[in-house]
Parts: C-alpha cells; sequence; structure tokens
C-alpha cells in the first residue's frame, strides 16, 4: 500500500490514527495468559501464543474502524523464535483485514544488511526456484545514522512497489534531545535527517503530495511537529507517543496539513491497555481498546479537519 | 564476560580479531545448501540450518585461535522465525566454546523496548516461575540516537553484570559521513555519541581501564580510529569492515593503545566466504577460513604488538 492508498484509507474512515501492538505480559489479560500456557506450557511459546490471540482480536475488532497498524518488532524478537512466528502472522493476519501495516524495526543497516532486510519485508528471498517473504507490512521504521547506503537498497521498494520507510527523525522518548536537537550549522541533527529523507525522495510525490520516504515524530513534542510539518510539505509524518507517552490531541494537530493530510498518529498502551486503566474486566479488553480508541478518534477530530 | 575478561583472552590467544558471522546464501557452500534442502525443503528452515551447519563447523574450527564471534541478526532475521531459532542455538553454542559472543542488533531503543531488549539477550524474560534467556550473548551493537532512556535500561547489566554494549559511533560504510560528521560546535556528531558513551560508563572502568559500555568505529576510517582512541582512552573498540570493506592491518593499528590493548577487529566475509576467493574446494571451507583468519591476524600483529 503506498502513502496514497494510506491516504485514502484514512480519508474513507475519518481516522488519521494507528493501532500500535506492543504486547507485553503485564497487558494480556490473565484469562488469555493461563489458557495459553495450559496449553503451551508456561515458555516463551506459551507467551508469544497469549499475545498472538490478544493481538489478533484487537486486529479484529477495530478492523473497519482504524486503517493502520504498528508491531513493535522488539516486542516479538525478545521471545525469540516463538515471538517472531507469532509476529509473522499477525503481519498477515493484518494486512488480509485491509490494515496498512509497519513493522517497527528501528534498526540502522549498512548496505549488506539492507539489502537483506528490504527483500525480507518488501519483496521476498529467492531460495531454489521460490520467493519466500517472511515479513508481510506495508512499511518499516529504520534509523539512519548511517546515512544513504544503509537506506538505499529499501528505495526501489519505494518507488516502483508502494512500499514506505519511516525514518527516525525526532522520536518521543525525553532524552531525544540529546543527539537529535543538536546544532550543526542552522539545522538541529532531525532536520538534517528530515533532509536526507527529503533527498532519498527523489522527488518522487504522489496525488496527496507526500513522498513513499517518510518521517517518525513524537507527540510529545509539538514545536518539533510544527517545524517539520511547515518545512517539509513533501514528509509524511508518522506521529508516536500519543497517550501513554503524554502527547495530546492538541499536540498532534501541528502535524497535519490544512487539507488534514500529511499525518497519522500511533496510540498503543493507551489503546491496547484501555481495560486495565478503565478498570474495566479483562474479559472485555476489545470493547475497552475500542472505546479508547473512539475516543482518541474524536479528540483529535476536534483540532483536525480531513477534508 | 566483561570487557577485561574478552581482553585477558585476546592476550591469551595473542589475537585481537572478532570471527563475524553474516552467512547468506551465496556463501554456504553449495553441498551443505543441497543436504541442507533435502531434509528440511527448499524453504527457510532448509537454508537457516544450513546456515547453521555452517556457521557451527567454522566456530568448532576456529575456537582456539580467535577469541570473539560476532554474529549478524539481519542475517538470521531475515529468514524469520526459522533464522532466529538458528541464531540462539548459534549464540548459545558460541558461548559454549568459550567465544565472547556479540549479537549485532543494530536496534535504536525507546525506555520500553529497551527494557525488553536488555532482558532477553542479558538476564532473561520471567515467565511464571521461571526465566528464559532467548538470546546468550556477552554484548549487542545498539544504536543511540534516541539518547540516554534508550539506552539506561542496558546500562545496570554493564556495571554488575559483566556485560557489554558496542554503541554505533563511526560505521564502516562510505555514507556513514553523512550523519556522523556532520560537525556540531567544535564536535563532530561521532564524538558526541562517544561522549555519551563516556557519560554512560559512569566512571566504572576494569583493570585495563576501560569501560564496559563500548563502542564501534570503521576500520574503513583510519583518522577516526586515531581520533577516537587519542581522545576516549577509556572506550573500548570494535573495528568493523575490515577486509571485503576494505580496511587494512595499517588501517586499523590506530585502535589499539600503547599496550596493544583497548580494540578488537571484526572480519567477516574476507573470512567465512575465503574458501570462494580462495578458489578453495567448497569442502575446504573451515580449512580456507583458518587460513585467512591466521592471516588476518599476522598482518595485524605486525602493526600491533599486545602486552
Amino acid at each position: 500500500m503506498s502513502i496514497d492508498a494510506l491516504q485514502t484509507r484514512i480519508r474513507k474512515l475519518k481516522n488519521p490514527t494507528m493501532l500500535g501492538l506492543d504486547p507485553t505480559q503485564d497487558i494480556i489479560p490473565p484469562q488469555i495468559l493461563s489458557e495459553s500456557f495450559e496449553k503451551y506450557g508456561t515458555t516463551p511459546k506459551g507467551l508469544a501464543e497469549a499475545g498472538y490471540t490478544f493481538c489478533h482480536a484487537l486486529l479484529q475488532e477495530l478492523k473497519d474502524f482504524i486503517p493502520a497498524v504498528k508491531l513493535q518488532s522488539a516486542c516479538f524478537f525478545a521471545l525469540g523464535a516463538d515471538g517472531i512466528a507469532v509476529m509473522q502472522r499477525l503481519l498477515q493476519d493484518a494486512a488480509d483485514m485491509g490494515y496498512y501495516v509497519v513493522m517497527d524495526l528501528m534498526r540502522n543497516d549498512v548496505p549488506h544488511t539492507a539489502e537483506l532486510s528490504a527483500a525480507s519485508v518488501f519483496h521476498g528471498i529467492r531460495i531454489g526456484e521460490e520467493t519466500f517473504q517472511p515479513y508481510v507490512c506495508d512499511a518499516v521504521t529504520l534509523g539512519a545514522y548511517t546515512g544513504s547506503d544503509g537506506i538505499q537498497p529499501y528505495l526501489p521498494y519505494c518507488k516502483g512497489g508502494a512500499k514506505n520507510i519511516f525514518l527516525l527523525v525526532k522520536t518521543s522518548n525525553k532524552s531525544s534531545r540529546e543527539v537529535q536537537d543538536l546544532l550543526s550549522g542552522d539545522r538541529v541533527i532531525y532536520t538534517a535527517m528530515a533532509d536526507l529523507a527529503m533527498r532519498w525522495s527523489n522527488q518522487d510525490f504522489g496525488k496527496y503530495g507526500y513522498s513513499e520516504v517518510a518521517i517518525t515524530a513524537g507527540a510529545t513534542f509539538p514545536d518539533a511537529l510544527k517545524k517539520l510539518r511547515d518545512k517539509y510539505d513533501r514528509l509524511f509524518l508518522l506521529v508516536s507517543g500519543y497517550g501513554a507517552q503524554g502527547g495530546s490531541a492538541k499536540h498532534v494537530q501541528y502535524a497535519f496539513d490544512r487539507m488534514g493530510h500529511g499525518a497519522i498518529v500511533c496510540a498503543s498502551r493507551s489503546i491496547i491497555s484501555a481495560w486495565k486503566r478503565e478498570g474495566e474486566t479483562a474479559e472485555n479488553y476489545c470493547a475497552a481498546a475500542r472505546r479508547a480508541a473512539e475516543k482518541m478518534k474524536k479528540e483529535i477530530l476536534k483540532y483536525v479537519e480531513i477534508v
């Protein structure tokens, strides 16, 4: 799915939000955990499969409401092969349900790892006569600290193949300023990263005016969102850190252009762990997530009108 | 294993080199591939298991000669769960054989992913009454673009637990200068990263004078090696890009201190694909790798005397 297709989906659902799936043991409802442990053992597989049940149900619940989903690879990687197997299935499920699917990789690459990684997420690995694609997704997040040749292998899939990369530009965590806000000449480092994204976009823009090479920015830094939106009107923004990390609807409004396009706001824990915060019973985690997702959409649409 | 233990192992073997395992289809000998495809199918599992056979034999061949090994996680991740399962086994095997083991992750983290990731590599994930450690290693490589709070969760394991992190400071690829050499005040960005590493070291140094928080630098940039060694006499250097990427023994000498300590040089393709370059038969890939490893050691020891 291209950025155009994502933007069209956002307009159709009138919902500029993204579901973040960062399943951890503490937010999976106890009955799902105990059933899975009983079936698969109190093991990484048991925990991973509980994560599958939990995330799959949330994907089902929200598929006609939220246009996009982001899976945090670290949460699955941390369980070894069992976690990765579950992530592979969830990526495929999400794609089958019609979501725009992002795998949050946060990797830095050098040329030969970038080539392998790009093939594994966007095209497939050739083995014998067949091509296997372990990770089915529309986009990945990447660090760009290594510069052009660590990104280059992903670009052909962006241009011709309607795939996207989201470069880490201004991250939502508190200490992001330590490197990202260092001044270099008349730029801060995070705008130097955005300049690279513009260079890699190669002046190739969709019907909404945005490049297939996109960037991430934190809801927790409204001034940065404003600066990025003003200066880089061709770079689509994945805004993270909404909700649990402190970013609000008032903050994220600056990420959108005057048509209400050009950005999508991701919330993870504030949606998927809503059942805990709301004092809701664990059985109703899907309903709680839906209410939290509806509230988030409503709040953002107070500030953003999507044309 | 701490940096002290690594340094002691380097001194004992009189070999400041590290074996890089980046197994890709093109460098696995054909007979290993065909046997594995026959057993497991022409599938990601077949390819991953061929990588296991290949890497395991190389580990066995070199275990009394090379003190440390680095597994490139991207090469295994690219095959999905089958690749990750093989990486998990190889990490354990390498540790059992006595190697100092690095998992080359190259991840950027935010606080909650860092916590999970640090537990999965250095301590284990608590599930029920038990702790499972999917990845057994002494160190990981990390990007530090997100600043302190993405690194903090790894630090307790470095201080008390004799684990290490290697921060991406100056990478070996050609375009690394695009971000890493940007000037900020009187520093370039890669020295700003090294300054952060020093801050995170918390003045905690081993008997050789080096911090458990270490950094990576490219053999391809001798001036940067010189600058880093001179200015940061407390930061141990993992030097990559030797051999296939163009770094030479003459270049890497600058990474070592006057005692011949403080650095280790990693070579991957120049060793593990030596059988192809040497026109050697595929059956003799271990012997070819050993010759390449011996040559590399000899070349470096022409310039570096380890006291």
